[in-house]
């Protein structure tokens, strides 16, 4: 932490900061420049809060945190890329994985029928709600238990991972038994009881960005499920709130190469959420893979017009069948390497 | 619903609009202008995807939903103020209502001072947390169930009735067991578990604005609680997301008379929060109050500096019982009538 | 400027930034951390992009900047608050000021009638717009010199000051000629050309904040009209573009008192712009002055009804006459002094 | 506009607003839901307020604009693409086009350099700033005509077309003189004498979006340069402003499909502005192609780390050619033709 004072700031006040940062079990640096007094806190101390000082008293102009919070998240003590490995799927690999499937798990020929061509077509997961967080309480809240045994079933059948939202802690143990990958959704982001329970099991989990969070928090929800001891977070930017409402949420591409930077972890979008509507699903999808992410989760429906949630969002299978094609032929141009078929 | 056609829509799409609307069960008004034809679907219909008719073909300019998706929560069918009533403390009615306390309990000595001190300037409930959700898993989290006890006898012996946040749906029972008020904090607004646990209990719910959330959504969350039994809810802003980053939050106080106009439920403002440092809490304090508010929660420490969470932002005494005395007064000046003491 | 450096960042890494600051003309300070070592440039350099730094190489893990670029706006070189005075009028005094009228002058009877509405109820300055910046190209644009004319004789008639907004750096000398305060837009906050015209002028400037602006670059656009020798610069918030869109923009009231942190200038409200409908302006404007601004701008007209733009957001003249009551009782309020009549 | 009606509202008040709406020259149309009456307002009438009738009475439940305010930039009227032809270059053809340049004319050396790499590397429109908008006033602001000179003359030297910013109406006669293209800067997408002047050329005008615009906003500001009888205008998405501020503003690429369906006209993105550092240029300017986008502006810099400006956003010249090069190749994906070398 460094704390710079104000260039009016009194000896008095330059002692207090000193005092407060020695009381807080640092040691103290001085540097003095042409106005402003700076003090450079040392020590490796965590969970003070910056706010502290920046109240202490007047003299006081900011202060600057040194280190980023998220430990096991951040690069800078985990150099190297994560790849996570479910038998022949690396998710954060050379190759872009594709999550595909329908909104909701409707019925076992439904999940049957997509999880065919969506595999027929290149995806290595298969996605879809069994238990669904709806806006309006009125509205179909997914098939449970059941909509899982149909998912595995049809996973299992045309060689799939699986990935499902757990919608809370209660439900980890009965998720986990069924699906490869836990999800969790973007308005749990935050939600801590329940990123703590999927930490301590032993399954990848696919985290979603809330759609106001920062990279900060975003990287800080992920701490938390490894600080239980579960290491293997894969994030998800699924589209963020802006005034910009033209679309549901504004996918925030930018985050892609940002993420990069600051953490380890594999990161893939989902533009189907984000858009909300299929005919844009497939540039924000073209566009996603373009800005190097590692993958995309996107909603596929053999009958759309039938669906029981996100119908407008789902693409049909002609669709999908394209966007793939085109997918792969970008992941081409930027590794320039021949994308295994 | 209202689907307006492009003015080069041709009759075919015409038709397919007519056609859909009646297939989800509404009789259909046509209206033609001078160059776009409007078709109105009549029916008591909930759940039906506007996005649906959106992308239904070419034809289609816009649609607009007519009805809010919020029935309970609304003031459409409910036109008259809801006031909540605990004990001889109205939420709602004519005086705001005054929350206040420490962040997080933190030993039985602490609570019962802070509490003694807020009683006696004029505050009726109690606030503080017992179980704390924190961005970093390795903060302090609370005393869970011993600061319920410290805070259940400290609001007892000054008459104080008490607020505190429950997490998680399995935390339900216990919290209900020791308090007045259970409160959803802003990052579980739509933890529909949650949301639908809380709806089931007879305690009155403070349900906190997720920081992102449109008007909409957050009378949606209410409607969630209500739709199970519990039309006691409190609303509560406490500040929404911008890119305008000087204070951690942005108090949105405009939601106040907006959410006056839309919903008959009581809201409350939440100044400590938004703001994050205690002095600007005063002043935001103020404007809510004088915005229209039907109350105030606000953190109050009698050493902040040694407290374990949020102490930048909790107001000393001697603050809190200034706030106080001007708030009434504010009250006062806008209700043009004497204000009890 | 201090540069932070990764705790992997080579020795090659650590000297190519030390060599980087000498050569951009600071002498160094290194402090060395347990993880971090930290490198502060000591000199009063301004101008220096800190992506330069942040980029340099690999082993930059953030750059920080000490001092604010805003140097004459800024409170760190003018601790004492500037109070703006025309004639009896004092701007950022211990009374807030008053600006009303209409949103445009349409007529030599219309402003004079209003006119002296507001001044028999306490206002001091007359608002209106001559030139009109207009979203549609086929609204009304406003009455150009003959408007400034009418406006003018009523300010005189009612012992009023006056107010106008200045669209393009040719209409300054006219516009000059005419008005008391130069009103600069919040569509043309950063319009350099512009301010840096009205920076020549000795006209006090009413500096509306742009609905993006940070309140660094709100800060930075006053310093342009400063820059050129004019420090008259009074603030106005007007509210920001949020996601948040139940009223045309967000007031951000916690600007007040970050503002007053920050700098010098006087600040007011806008409740008009930022509501955009004449119920919610109301509560606003009392929660504005509430939260400490030195006064407001509000749009008034006895025939709203009629107004050739803005007229839903025009308070009626009773309902003036109301507001102006309680803001004065709100200002004892928070003053403790009594209120001039 | 169609007028909803609430279900609680009097005859007294239908009468009101069917009323107004004759008084305001509609006529209207009648329709009885099961709750909600509403009135649809025919007539083809521009410029009425909807606020106008929200506020009416208490009996209004919501008002719904049918058409769009945009007639000369919109698809309605106007369904074919505009492409905007410049001797060879053709900006919203089947190709991308490449506008690319340094951010601010240093010297006629600098300008030559930069010129010649990027003409060889696909680029067909050269751009470079003579009159920068900066932030500061402290910072460069440009070579002023001089700049123009030299960039004509090396845009002819490499056969390119040239592209510059106008910042204010009097610059627009010299700019004209020099340049093929005139650019309005974002901070000046609302600075309507300047658009009406540029509307008065017969140059093509590339039109950055407002970093805090609406796309209705963007679009009424392209109108109001083809109201003045210029129709050849492209858009150009720059980032919006977000609480996302890892990168200077979000790349709003969603906005580009959006466009496509709701205009006629060509739309470009920046990367360099948006992510304001190199090493994040790349990945959004291949995503920006891959959503669709017509083309892109990007900054290059012979020497980067010398530029005046926004150095450290500016390609270096073999990251430039490379980006040339997959942006080819996404294009030659996307479009299933052979890309022109």
């Amino acid at each position: 932490m460094i704390v710079v004072m104000k260039p009016e700031a009194t000896e008095e006040q330059i002692n207090e900061v000193e005092e407060k940062l020695m009381d807080l079990g640092f040691s103290v640096h001085f540097s003095q420049g042409v106005d402003y007094t700076t003090l450079g806190a040392i020590g490796d101390k965590s969970g003070i809060d910056p706010r502290e000082l920046e109240i202490l008293n007047e003299g006081v102009a900011k202060v600057t945190e040194i280190s980023e919070p998220y430990k096991l998240a951040g690069r800078d003590f985990h150099p190297r890329d994560s790849v996570i490995e479910l038998g022949d799927v690396r998710i954060g690999g050379e190759q872009p994985v594709t999550m595909a499937g329908p909104c909701a798990i409707e019925s076992e020929e439904q999940v049957e029928i997509i999880a065919k061509h969506v595999s027929a077509h290149g995806a290595s997961v298969l996605r879809g709600g069994a238990f669904k967080p709806r806006t309006s309480p009125y509205s179909f809240q997914g098939l449970g238990e059941e909509g899982l045994k149909y998912m595995r079933k049809a996973a299992d059948n045309h060689g799939l991972k699986m990935v499902t939202e757990v919608m809370g802690k209660t439900q980890v143990g009965l998720v986990s038994s069924y699906a490869d990958i836990l999800q969790i959704g973007a308005r749990n982001m935050q939600n801590y009881n329940l990123l703590r329970e999927v930490g301590k099991t032993n399954r990848p989990v696919l985290l979603k960005r809330g759609f106001s969070s920062t990279v900060e928090e975003f990287l800080m929800a992920a701490e938390y499920v490894m600080s239980e001891g579960n290491e293997e977070v894969i994030l998800c930017e699924r589209g963020i709130r802006t005034f910009s409402n033209e679309t549901r949420f504004t996918l925030d591409l930018s985050v892609v190469p940002v993420i990069k930077d600051e953490s380890h972890l594999p990161i893939i979008i989902d533009p189907s959420h984000s858009t909300g509507v299929r005919d844009k699903v497939i540039p924000m999808a073209r566009a996603g893979i373009a800005a190097g992410a590692d993958g995309m989760i996107v909603e596929v429906h053999h009958e759309p017009e039938k669906a029981k949630s996100d119908g407008p969002q789902s693409l049909r299978p002609g669709q999908f069948a394209e966007l793939m094609d085109q997918v792969n032929r970008i992941t081409e141009t930027i590794s320039n390497k021949p994308v295994v078929a």
